[in-house]
């Protein structure tokens, strides 16, 4: 049983270029399910401002109220001094908007450290969760990994990583009404007698808790194997993970510019190349950023979605995207029942 | 002042398909090098297969000499039980040969536990360092990248870091006679705060020491950036580093595929895309990552070059080249000299 209608709490001032490209993304995905009615939108941020973007884009949705706030977090925002100096901006309300106007899921394209420290100071970490932590998507052969922690804690015990195996599995099972996820644990060999202490014990526990049926526990996996999709849900520690992911990005820029570089090196390759058109078309979009935008806070009170700042219109429509289907599919729930047997304690 | 006559002793029975593949990279190393006259090879393993595969590739050098050995490591052996198993192996020997006939560097291709396990046996860690390190060659966009450690030590001190810094920038210079590499420690951000106390201790240690002049310190550098070039060596623990470079292996991999896969969907873009032959051509050979075949166990009393196992001759052949760069490059004078502040000690 879905929820009926999902409300979604948008900070229209986050990022780069907003509320331009809030807004569009917005617009995209109006346009994108306007045959749908089970969304509401929350806006937070300049009134006259949004309502200008509102108008250019010509949506009239009865489905969306905007919030009139004063400030913006800035990029340069320490998370230190973030609390005191926040409360009035756009970001702090968005957050706010699941404690007192009823949002399912908040979501920012703002900055990522403020962002944080804001959404567990006002949601709070859930009573059997130690460490909140933030979730990605990464393309693979066969769709869509889980992969967290991507930065929020860049030290984690045994206990931290089987939390990250129930939310991501969770979320996993949100997002693709999958039953029971494949869950692994990144680590730098197959076998169980590699890695840290605190990965060995995480194995062990995985290995006893995969029993109740939440996951399917696969062990350990490499980082060369994330690509293949034979693992659904990945868990390490924040600082691996946000390596990781980020040498990935890296990895992926250099091959397309190398690529990019040497076909247009040579006008005759770069016509032949323009000819297939098409096949390069598909590949890019394939394997396009923007599909996999936004990263998903788990382990609060409440579900808070990180756009990227630098992200445009197309790349904010599918994190809305991801905020609506993450709730369509129930995600808290399916968080609560994973913990369920944490309860008792 | 480069030395004059570099002796290399290869396991030839190490890895996939060897000796052939070992012989036929050799066979590859001496067409190229036909005018040098400054090499030696002593090649350890079956001396029947050995000389067949000589033969068979015609070569008639008088800068090799064959050793027989009766064995060969397993890609089974545990590396604990290695010493014991391994004596009579042609790995042994190859390393043992820096002991007793005079080979400046050893190269294999065979169990990378064993040969970590027998080097450091063998050759025993220099004085000064706590914990040697495997350093790895990687690509970017202006060249080569040093990075350490990919897997030698789990987990590091900041002083195991310092002592990477300085083994890396001396293998970076012996490699690219470049008197002061950029050095940076790989992190999860830029700022002075971010990472771990280990990582925050070592940033301050070799801010420190990069003023004695053995290289440039530039601080922290993000997964992202490695390809960028901007850094020539990249320090890093070994779960840390061994988690990236398998990430950016998968990812290419995953790159690679998917457009191959898009482009022969259909035979018209298939027939275009072969006619841009040659620029494709040129896209796989400058990342074909046969050319950064290779990794050097830094920071015992002699280096050894580990060859990936699955390599094939082309692959071999660049691991040779790289072991005789390096000594013509005088590594382990160059290793010495930024390790001589801790003499004192």
């Amino acid at each position: 049983m879905s929820k009926e209608i999902v409300t979604i709490a948008i900070d229209a001032m986050g990022g780069e270029n907003s509320p331009q490209k809030t807004i569009e993304g917005l617009s995209i995905f109006l346009q994108k399910n306007k045959n749908q009615n089970d969304f509401f939108f929350n806006l937070y941020g300049d009134e006259e401002k949004i309502s200008k973007e509102l108008d250019k884009q010509s949506i009239k949705s009865k489905n969306l109220k905007i919030y009139h706030t004063k400030s913006i977090v800035s990029d340069e925002e320490s998370p230190i001094t973030a609390v005191k100096n926040s409360k009035d901006s756009s970001m702090w309300h968005t957050i706010n908007s699941q404690i007192i106007h009823n949002s399912d899921i908040s979501i920012s394209a703002g900055n990522t450290g403020v962002l944080f420290v804001i959404s567990r100071m006002i949601l709070k970490t859930m009573k059997q969760i130690n460490k909140p932590a933030l979730a990605g998507l990464w393309p693979n052969k066969s769709g869509t990994n889980v992969v967290l922690d991507l930065g929020a804690n860049i030290e984690c015990n045994e206990n931290n990583l089987v939390d990250f195996a129930e939310m991501g599995s969770a979320l996993y099972k949100s997002l693709f009404q999958d039953k029971k996820p494949k869950v692994s644990i990144l680590n730098i060999g197959s076998e169980e007698i590699k890695g840290t202490e605190t990965i060995k014990k995480a194995h062990s526990l995985l290995k006893e808790i995969a029993k109740k049926g939440d996951f399917e526990f696969n062990g350990y996996i490499e980082g060369n194997k994330i690509p293949d999709g034979s693992s659904n849900v990945i868990v390490t520690d924040g600082f691996t993970g946000n390596v990781a992911l980020k040498t990935a990005e890296g990895t992926a820029k250099f091959l397309t510019d190398t690529l990019k570089n040497i076909v247009s090196e040579n006008i005759i390759s770069k016509l032949l190349i323009s000819f297939s058109y098409f096949s390069l078309k598909k590949f890019k979009a394939k394997l396009d950023p923007r599909k996999f935008n936004g990263a998903i806070f788990l382990g609060l009170n409440g579900p808070v979605v990180k756009s990227h700042g630098s992200t445009d219109s197309l790349g904010f429509y599918h994190a809305i995207d991801l905020c609506y289907k993450i709730i369509k599919g129930n995600l808290m729930k399916e968080i609560k029942v994973n913990l369920s047997h944490l309860d008792e304690k």
